[in-house]
């Protein structure tokens, strides 16, 4: 294929004349299409759908230590959820919190915490007159937004195929005592699907923050979220490597169930460092009596154990790999050649980033609207929603079905494809 | 029977050798009761058991207008759920957000929010020098934590058998530009057990606060917390009444089924006017992806209507009763016309509010500590665990067996005795 950079005027002219004619045809079929945000489809959620019968009105409702879950008690979560969460975090069960339906909730609730009180004893943020955070670009809108409300300043580092730029972490971290956090999804990450590399895992370990209260918020969402049994990514473990370096205390490690069982009706859990979990229970004894323990319950009886889990997302992945490979493959057909897009084959995970040519992102999604495709708005994997090339775009293909999805990137490539020959024409 | 004060010291002297009499005995039976928390009993945990078959693997999962109860959505609560705890709550379904498994964590959230961001675009409270809250003692020790520990300054205000003090709470709220809030338990209070008369709601509803952002946060933890089916106590609609005196943002109202299904597994929401909804739902879309939606389907399809609520909460009401019984029928038996202990016969609630003779609080739950009986601390019923009179005791009666509560107060009364004759005989 002949890149659209070296086509002449007449060339594209010409294609542009074409595609129309294509767009002419998509619009006349009135379609209506949702790549917009990571929502488990219907047969996933049917996966689930016993984990239902697994407490019910004769079950034993005693944790194995004799706990009733249908009373008060066991703030942190009940023991046998603990290990469970822990195992499927690779730390230990002393290192985690269970909480209730949602690690987003976490996290803000972890940032809201250091900001009215400080962290473990530090100058609360609220009166500091400048908090900032580094995120590494494209990222999660849901975590920018958190630190967007605080009022904390974000810093945008690159993120590359092993991970963020290390170099200007470092030089950020080490340097301003005004960065207190960095948000991070370092396994299929969203939106990229990338998983950092040991390196870089030892690297955010070793870093010497300027800030005592400086955390790294690694969001490991989709921890266990392959797409194939037989490439899966592995990451090194951030908490160990922390406690090495000789920094027990610098993160704290979000997950949850919600892309496991159900969203919304999951769990979620903290790990972090004993010093870090007692600061954090002493707050959450204040803000809540306790979490949904039967719904921990649940979900222990009815995986088991770490085995049970990944076979679960082994079925997870069966369900997924279609939609992601209608999605690459039709991506890779259309475009491979054109010079008009980047993007990376992620092994797992719920998102593909799609770089499109600087200055098209919008220009795409508005496109794709007028089609009947919806997609995550431009600008979104970026803090205050602000791409400064209007490059990227979030697909997430794990709702609709594979035909759908192979459907909505027809739509999708046909709106890259217009979308570049008018940037072009354009210069 | 006479009474302490009246004795001489020789009768206070041979009575009070009688009473360690009975203590040592007491102490030789090792006893071990639990008097402290609201835990409802294990009689009571068994009513919801077959609420957990609700909602199994072969249910249709969608609510009524046909949204996925297992997906992403429906942040502000699925439609029949918000129309289930509005008839609770005695307001409209378009007033209520429906949360997750605790109401104190929706207080919580509710004053941090007021504390990061202030109240429908009033100044942030971190930024100003003084905020105030107004606590009616004795109360509930989780709402003074709250505002303890955001740093909130809080008032004692007595409460009386039909509310709080309202001249005072007028005389406050009306003047005091940094008295941002105050603390309700409107009906079956905790601890006392009163209800606010009709005119103390019709007063709350007509103040006239010095601040914009002056809310009463209106905790209905005992809504229909009946013990009597033929002498229920009701309240005045506060949400109806403010919206009539034209102060339609000044409550929230809070409650949650902690006491009705299981507690830390029930549901939870917050009853308000449509700008402070708005205000909220902005800031909780960032704070969490949505709430517990299968749970909130498990209550519906469990209870199916307010009148279902009701016949559950009757048979609680018929468990429950014993127990205070128990508790109300020793505690007049005992000490009527001792003057040295009063208290008030609730018809609701979970608890019985003691008040020993000033002075005497410590002691007493000290003694019952010493004989195997563990109450609330003393004090805990005050904003910072002080109560300045060192009176009031708090009884909770819902977790012991009836034959256990006897035999609990039975140890109660003896250590009341005792620690009033020695507080006689110092003076």
């Amino acid at each position: 294929m002949k890149a659209y950079k070296d086509m002449s005027r007449d060339e594209l002219l010409s294609l542009k004349a074409a595609l129309e004619e294509e767009y002419r045809t998509a619009e006349a079929k009135g379609l209506s299409l949702n790549m917009a945000r990571g929502k488990p489809g219907a047969s996933q959620l049917a996966l689930s759908m016993p984990m239902l019968d697994a407490v019910n009105s004769t079950s034993d409702m005693k944790t194995i230590l004799g706990n009733d879950t249908r009373n008060y008690g066991d703030l942190d979560g009940i023991g046998e959820c603990r290990r469970f969460m822990a195992d499927m975090m690779e730390v230990k069960k002393d290192n985690v919190i269970v909480c209730g339906n949602s690690s987003l909730n976490i996290m803000y609730d972890t940032v809201a915490r250091s900001v009215a009180f400080g962290v473990n004893g530090s100058t609360p943020w609220c009166k500091l007159d400048q908090v900032k955070f580094l995120c590494p670009v494209p990222g999660y809108d849901r975590h920018f937004k958190i630190t967007e409300v605080f009022g904390i300043e974000m810093i945008n580092i690159p993120l590359y195929e092993d991970g963020p730029d290390m170099d200007l972490v470092e030089a950020y971290v080490n340097q301003d005592p005004a960065v207190k956090g960095i948000w991070c999804v370092p396994k299929y990450s969203n939106p990229t699907g990338i998983s950092y590399s040991d390196e870089v895992v030892r690297r955010f370990a070793n870093l010497k923050p300027a800030a005592e209260d400086f955390r790294i918020y690694w969001d490991d969402a989709y921890c266990i979220h392959h797409l194939y049994e037989d490439q899966q990514d592995n990451i090194l473990n951030i908490l160990e490597e922390c406690e090495k370096a000789g920094h027990p205390d610098m993160v704290y490690i979000f997950a949850s169930t919600s892309k496991i069982s159900f969203p919304g009706s999951g769990i979620s859990a903290i790990a972090t460092s004993p010093a870090n979990m007692k600061y954090i229970m002493d707050q959450m004894a204040v803000q809540t009596i306790g979490h949904d323990k039967i719904n921990q319950l649940r979900h222990v009886r009815f995986f088991k154990n770490i085995d049970g889990l990944k076979e679960h997302m082994r079925k997870h992945g069966e369900l997924l790999r279609p939609k992601f490979e209608a999605v690459l493959d039709t991506l890779e057909k259309e475009l491979t050649g054109l010079e008009i897009g980047t993007w990376v084959r992620p092994r797992g995970g719920y998102f593909i980033s799609f770089d499109a040519m600087p200055g098209c992102a919008k220009a795409i999604v508005g496109k794709c609207k007028d089609l009947g495709v919806v997609l995550t708005g431009a600008g979104a994997t970026y803090p205050y929603g602000k791409d400064p090339k209007d490059s990227n775009i979030r697909i997430a293909p794990s709702f609709p079905t594979p035909e759908e999805m192979l459907e909505a990137t027809k739509i999708f490539v046909l709106c890259v494809k217009l979308a570049s020959i008018e940037k072009l024409l354009e210069e």
